[in-house]
């Protein structure tokens, strides 16, 4: 009832691009006290993956600290897909940091053994996703990357070479992000995602409209190609999350209501 | 925050057009007695407006019995919009009707002053049409012409021609039905609705694509420019209408949350 992504990924008894999109709450967190509580929070949500905005906790300059949030964070959500994300700031991230600090967080991550994905910027550049490319294939650790407009939604022609250049950088999965002003800006997005999934990627996609427009796709994207929505627990991520009980009421009303979760 | 239509129909301090789209629930009674019933359960539900599916009474060839039908189901329902629809069999009708049956049927409906709105097909024809379109002004009723396909959708310029011939033909409100069969059908209808409303239609709009992948365009049309949606109240009168409370709880997460009601 909805179009499946040619290759799945199953993480933890969950399929990404399987018969029905997935459920992910973002968690930030300023500190580690308040990664926990929303930590507990959200698991009692039930969502179908975690994601750790790394780019919100106040200390992720220093790496041991950071590395040591994750244990812990990782102790409490362990039967969950974690997502690790440091976004940059240019793409919507909480905090300015430098290049190399970025890079060496993720690398940190890959090797805890404790994140089961990572999703850095297609615009980090060739030179650190062919860094992080290998390490993650070593550690099974499966790679976002992902493109963000929080201004405009660009035509459909960018959006697909957004998305054949993540597939053509090794990605696992596709992500494009970007801001709707109107109706028209939704259904171009809608359209990318249904191109791309019907002629040309391989690879699960992620496709999201932002704002208050674009919040149809976040509950309906499933149907179009989009394999993943991020939903509000707490606080949200980004501009146009809906609450997980609202999309989940939402969900009832849409074709993939009967599927399997995992 | 949804494009709202050039010209607006106000009728018993509901805007058709305006910043929120309507919600209509149909009754589809086989007599007078279960009509009486779902008009009791219905109002209870608070749509914006109801619509009397006549092609479902059993009596409805009896003309008389007809009238008496709708003036209890008026008195019962008289703070609400009613549309008064005897749907031919050929798009999605309960009952074959010879079209002077149905003709007759109109008039008395227009006749009655108790009708605010009727809804009959283009497909019913010219004569028909010119016949009907100076009864309605002259008694003050809104005219709705409608396209269904309860087969599939047809590609955007058909639906373009469709809108455009019903507003040529006079209608107040052009409506469109189609059946989805997948995410690339639901897109060319809410295209074709995004683009009547922004380019060519000065009239209110109803674009609905129907069946379970078309659900979406009934939760999120209103943001592509259809000014009512068909809900479940007791009965549904067409495939993949969501049930009244679920679809509210759908807006809660969309544009017009937060719009006045009428």
């Amino acid at each position: 009832m909805r179009p499946q992504s040619k290759v799945r990924i199953t993480i933890k008894g969950r399929i990404i691009g399987g018969p029905r999109p997935l459920i992910c709450l973002p968690l930030m967190a300023g500190d580690r006290t308040a990664l926990m509580e929303q930590a507990a929070t959200i698991a009692s949500l039930k969502p179908d993956m975690i994601e750790w905005r790394a780019d919100a906790f106040d200390r992720v300059t220093d790496t041991a600290s950071a590395g040591q949030a994750l244990r812990t964070l990782h102790a409490r959500c362990q039967a969950l897909p974690l997502i690790f994300t440091c976004r940059a700031a240019a793409e919507g991230g909480r905090q300015a940091l430098a290049p190399e600090t970025r890079l060496a967080l993720y690398q940190m991550a890959i090797r805890s053994g404790q994140v089961d994905l990572i999703d850095i910027e297609l615009s980090s550049g060739d030179a650190t996703i062919q860094t992080l490319r290998p390490m993650c294939r070593s550690a099974g650790v499966k790679l976002v990357l992902s493109y963000h407009n929080f201004d405009l939604t660009p035509g459909r022609d960018v959006l697909r070479r957004k998305l054949q250049q993540a597939e053509k950088a090794g990605a696992d999965i596709a992500q494009i992000a970007v801001m709707a002003q109107d109706g028209h800006d939704v259904l171009t997005l809608l359209q990318a995602a249904w191109e791309a999934r019907s002629r040309y990627l391989t690879i699960p996609l992620i496709a999201i409209a932002m704002g208050a427009q674009g919040a149809i796709t976040r509950i309906a994207g499933g149907q179009f190609g989009s394999d993943i929505t991020f939903a509000r627990g707490l606080k949200s991520s980004a501009p146009g999350q809906p609450g997980i009980e609202a999309l989940r009421m939402a969900w009832s009303l849409l074709p993939w209501q009967n599927e399997p979760s995992a």
